[in-house]
């Protein structure tokens, strides 16, 4: 991709989805310049970044002279297609099948239940206290994960990532809830597989660099 | 296709994910026959429906000799790539990634918010009554779909469907919300540009057929 101008990346430290975009750039030896969005002071809804995305979510990805590319799924798709090296799906249909729901599991399934709005709602309108929060957290990735974790158990397509020897999509959707718990300081217990896939992912400079807490904006540690 | 031995689909009348599936099959003219889970009585949990997919969630789609597919939106891409006509995707990779970001705000920003499993923790340990539980429902449902019609609203690639003027799995994911939302009795007020789309779909033999009213099971209106 030498001489094309860098995507740009409208992000937040913390965000699994963002995170997603973050290690499929990286992994492709994509460049893109990073618009920060400070979600905890709500510049989602500020005039500027709803010209950007009039639903006030990030990331959006921008193409130079393109629209921006919204919701973190769709993003992955599309720098699969243009962008095919190295691939992030196998070539068969029903191994890409079983990557993208390991995948729909884990940012479909999983992560919109533990997103800002829903917790406003909850901590507001539902009458849920601190501690309430973080037992829904806790139930939902604890779900998800242990979830993924008896899958890949279960099925002769798992390899040392979660589909066969490569990185794939699914293993991208596994790191991005996986650091989110840490950013919330919630550990899964009994999830062998994925803390060895985990740890084979972040070994690898596309994830490393990816990591929330290495992100500008992050609390220092 | 003539000579495939049918798809099994693992279905229940009224869930919104089984429906994208049933739509999808029927608009590329793919037989199958479906096998009935009864959510409402724990049929999902039961050790014969644990052997077809050990997470308990349908549908399940699974073609002839074959792992059973699960998780709605990767069943749309692999009956995208195995059987092409009609496209449900456009060919240009923006538009591809448009379609596929209104779909993900449906299935998975709106749907993973009002599943049953959601509805258990609230109304358990979340302490939601019957009313709480209603006004959740129809914060989800009205955010997503109203978010949709701004989106839709705002953008020039909208046609007389959701991209353009063929139907695509963002019109198939936006029907699948739009018909649960009459199972639950709930109108979202102000999205003309959505009932437009909703009745030209439902005009079609395809939508119509998958309707959640005309399965076995239903409830007589």
């Amino acid at each position: 991709m030498t001489g094309t101008p860098p995507f740009e990346l409208y992000a937040y430290w913390r965000t699994s989805a963002t995170y997603r975009v973050r290690v499929a750039l990286n992994l492709k030896g994509l460049e893109a310049h990073e618009r920060i969005v400070n979600l905890d002071a709500g510049e989602q809804r500020s005039e500027a970044f709803l010209k950007i995305n009039p639903l006030g979510a990030i990331p959006a990805l921008i193409a130079p002279g393109q629209p921006p590319l919204t919701q973190s799924l769709a993003i992955l798709e599309f720098l699969e297609e243009t962008a095919p090296e190295p691939a992030l799906l196998p070539a068969d249909p029903h191994g890409r099948a079983r990557v993208r729901s390991i995948a729909a599991m884990l940012a479909a399934d999983t992560h919109p239940l533990i997103t800002p709005r829903v917790r406003k709602y909850l901590t507001t309108t539902g009458g849920f206290d601190d501690a309430a929060w973080r037992a829904w957290q806790i139930q939902w990735f604890s779900t998800g994960l242990q979830a993924v974790e008896r899958r890949l158990a279960a099925d002769a397509a798992t390899g040392t990532y979660c589909h066969g020897d490569t990185v794939t999509m699914a293993d991208i959707c596994l790191l991005s809830i996986v650091v989110v718990t840490r950013v919330f300081k919630i550990v899964v217990p009994d999830i062998p597989l994925i803390d060895g896939i985990v740890a084979l992912c972040e070994a690898q400079a596309a994830f490393a660099k990816a990591d929330p807490f290495r992100q500008e904006g992050a609390p220092k540690p």
